[in-house]
């Protein structure tokens, strides 16, 4: 499951491995950067190949886009929504399905709670991942948030997951742990 | 020149031939189109791969491509942005150097006047390429008057062509003819 985070100067990659039972593995999670004082036609040529190389090292079988809104921030939106056509078109190319997702969707298949702040998302892909610290940039924690959440929404559920999601589990057993 | 005026339906194509003397004759004009039922990365890729024909058909030397503004049509605009990142993409990927214009430029370049509706726009264009009737559907027919405009604005300067365009020249002279 490859996660995109689409940006014309840093593009989040993240890839994770989720098994049946819905335990997630970190496979790779990094940045494809453009100099913001190229072309922009440059830009979005540097921003294919890059997410090009990533699918093909890491072989996903579905890519997850975040779904990028016109009302916001009105100055880099143009931007954005190019580098996120770049990359659904990178996925058509290569034969892979492609999703998008909102950030509220995100958030809430991650942290059961649709206005978790960006701290908190990140933490719990942190969590679910078993990383030792979180990772960064920003950018490159969404795309893993964006894959995950993706896997779970859209991948196969299994018949032992029961009515939380593994997130929204472990998410609960913090808040306990929190109280105490 | 290529113009390309970018939609994730129908991308409108227009290639044009410049001389140095800004006379301009029609090469190519058409319209790539996508299914608009099928899944958003097919679309982009369909309108990649059609874009990446009439570049290596015609072999034009710059690509033109209109901006898009996120305020307006706020519906499609998302769809339109993508698809003119895929343009801008094709042109880089190319080695083509690109360049985007507003509707307002093209107008201006085309009529002399910013503020001119679309059909004055189309039957300057039939008049600066000497077609018989008008460039259809609408979509390549802007795309005629982007590469026109770009060709106008960023080409090469003819010292002979004196403080008009071609385009305002001719403007002048319809607009003595209806007076008559």
């Amino acid at each position: 499951m490859l996660g995109i985070d689409p940006g014309l100067t840093r593009c989040g990659v993240g890839v994770v491995d989720v098994a049946a039972n819905r335990s997630a593995t970190l496979v790779h999670v990094g940045v494809v950067r453009s100099d913001p004082g190229a072309a922009i036609e440059i830009r979005l040529a540097t921003i294919a190949a890059g997410l090009r190389a990533v699918i093909d090292e890491h072989g996903p079988g579905v890519v997850a886009v975040e779904r990028v809104f016109a009302q916001h921030n009105r100055q880099t939106v143009m931007g954005t929504a190019q580098a996120s056509g770049i990359a659904l078109l990178v996925a058509g190319e290569r034969g892979l399905p492609a999703a998008t997702h909102t950030p509220t969707e995100i958030k809430a298949a991650i942290t059961g709670y649709g206005a978790a702040d960006k701290r908190q998302v990140q933490a719990m892909v942190a969590r679910i991942l078993r990383l030792d610290e979180l990772p960064k940039p920003a950018d490159a924690a969404d795309a893993l948030a964006l894959a995950l959440c993706h896997a779970w929404r859209g991948g196969t559920p299994s018949a032992a997951s029961g009515p939380l999601t593994p997130a929204q589990r472990a998410w609960a057993d913090a808040e306990r742990v929190g109280r105490r």
